[in-house]
């Protein structure tokens, strides 16, 4: 059998940058980042802003364009794209072909920035119009939520929805850099504030004990805003979201995700509710199953079980109709064969076999997810735990 | 300034084989490869053909049916797709939705295949659905023209255009495997077949003196279509392609692509066409135009540009009214300025500093290219030079 054999490897590296006041032009930050790249000609920015950050900001598109006159080496796209925020901008193709449309009509090359300000959805969406855009045009993220700035913000994936199933058609594509600036959560809805929260009680679960008690002793001052606590969690977890990147499989070619503990009901929830409930509160739902389900299967104790819905309590409900499985036909349990498709080869389902230890297991019985549902609907019935 | 820096390589791996008659039921080349890959359940493969792959050669679906008889272990699905070929394909995103959509029909997973058989049209169009479809289905191309076979089929790349605009919106995806099969090659019409050997003329020109003096002995029985000497030049095209993508910069993410030699103004012209040049003969002129200018600017010498021009005009027309500069009005001059955008930053063009080396340079006088054009008119008025 004749054949050539190819081999390669491709480096890549980005920084995720911690700040307050991103566009104070004083603040050097985002400026010194561009610069900082040589270029022999005049580096092209366009903004593409989350509706919702637009309204509860009113005056961030003159901040932009007053920081870029400050640093006059980078050409601003003078006109800011609006676009809708949310999941529901996942679903719409023509968002995706307007971002498209834009990068052929202002000029953006492969050297350009194109830069998205806003929610976990609008990350989601740009970057993939920019990783496709001639193949991949410099991508910068200015996630404005809990959930986006300690999870999906700095992590390497992108896509939209194809016929309401998410993130069916995406790519792998690293950010040029990701700006994290705290002064955007200020303004979240204590719904929006609260949903970024399961993610981290997520990766402390399945990587992290001491983390996991550091959200234990702090569940009530985050539950009350504290931002110095929350700058706590965003850093931490982020840092272990990158670190699990770099350390596995960053591009997934494999059939194991251990940081989708809890996705695969939260998924099919989402997409159920017509996405109504969001992401972050769609996964404490997910958590509290698969918990549940790992004590059930003797992989860990019911105290243990009972500290984690205690945690996830202090911020969400713990069960919806749309998750309670009270059969085989429940239509939840669709989402273990999405899940299976998505990434594809076995089943591969993270559980857990200790708090900050995860666990693959590639076989799931309905009939003990009946049983952990039940135990969750029975345990939100009870006044909740004064441990906290 | 606070930051987490992230960091990470991925490897990337892939063969290309070289075989006559792939579907043969005792050829095992592709399936050995695909019961190569451990996988814990069935592999499933999806097959989409070129329309003029598919007149050409009514037999192959039901070849291709018969040998995954043999091959029970893989799971063929039933439909096998045709698309339209040529660059129209690419002009067509209805094409790239519906085979998103075949994605989702099937249950394609992130470990199933989809092969595609047919030109490079077909295997940029399909291989940027499946670039993206689950942020990355594997992709099994089999090339069936010359240009695919040496070129574009063995390399990293997708696309389709956007509003005419060549590989707007792609990807850098390497396939999962490339089957070469010779026989495919004999049912190309000579225009198809000569048409491949212009990206051989170029590799040679900026990488591979030796390769150039082959091209200009075996230049007439390539012309005569002798399948020995073709099946060399391919295998040896192949070979520095995927040497050049190993060595230098995969993904592009610097300014420089010397393996684009003469192909500013073959994309452009191939788009001023309609696309009804090819783009074997888009760059047959633009090697022409550049090798020229390279000869004007005092790169190389006239012999050596005669040798060149010569080698060409066995297989192709060296001009045409879409390339012929008369003065800086002419439209194939935009082609500069958009070959800049594709990969942003500087401007950098390959010329010739000798037959087998390249040079960068980044900036083109057009007063020259005027010259240049004039003079490639000029000599092709000439009867064809004895030397060949």
């Amino acid at each position: 059998m004749e054949y050539l054999e190819q081999s390669f490897s491709v480096k890549f590296d980005y920084k995720v940058f911690f700040t307050t006041s991103l566009f104070k032009p004083d603040n050097f930050t985002l400026a010194n980042f561009i610069l900082s790249v040589p270029a022999k000609i005049r580096r092209k920015i366009l903004f593409v802003v989350d509706e919702g950050v637009a309204i509860a900001h009113p005056d961030l598109k003159a901040s932009i364009k007053e920081y870029f006159k400050v640093y006059q080496e980078i050409q601003l796209v003078e006109d800011i794209l609006i676009i809708p925020g949310g999941e529901a901008a996942k679903n719409n193709p023509e968002l995706f072909e307007k971002l498209i449309a834009a990068v052929d009509t202002y000029g953006i090359d492969r050297h350009s920035y194109i830069a998205a300000i806003g929610g976990g959805a609008v990350l989601d969406l740009v970057g993939y119009a920019a990783a496709v855009s001639h193949r991949g045009v410099k991508h910068i993220r200015i996630p404005t939520t809990v959930l986006s700035q300690n999870d999906s913000g700095v992590g390497v994936k992108n896509g939209i929805n194809f016929k309401g199933k998410k993130n069916f058609t995406g790519t792998f594509s690293p950010p040029a850099a990701v700006f994290n600036d705290a002064e955007f959560l200020l303004s979240l809805t204590d719904r929006d504030y609260y949903a970024g929260i399961s993610e981290a009680v997520k990766v402390a679960l399945i990587k992290d004990e001491a983390f996991f008690e550091w959200l234990e002793a702090h569940a009530s001052s985050l539950a009350e805003r504290n931002s110095k606590q929350m700058n706590v969690l965003i850093k931490r977890c982020a840092a272990l979201h990158l670190a699990h990147i770099s350390s596995a499989d960053p591009f997934e070619m494999g059939s194991s995700r251990p940081l989708d503990f809890g996705h695969w009901a939260a998924h099919k929830i989402e997409q159920l509710s017509h996405f109504s409930i969001l992401h972050g509160e769609a996964v404490a739902m997910g958590i509290a199953l698969d918990s549940t389900y790992s004590y059930l299967i003797g992989l860990i104790t019911e105290e243990k079980l009972q500290r984690i819905l205690n945690v996830l309590q202090v911020f969400f409900e713990l069960t919806h109709p749309l998750i309670q499985i009270q059969d085989l036909n429940a239509p939840v349990l669709k989402g273990l064969a999405e899940f299976q498709e998505h990434l594809g080869g076995e089943l591969t389902i993270t559980l857990l076999s200790d708090i900050g230890k995860g666990q693959e297991v590639h076989q799931i019985d309905s009939d003990l997810l009946i049983a952990a549902s039940n135990y969750v609907m029975e345990f939100t019935r009870q006044p909740q735990s004064l441990s906290l």
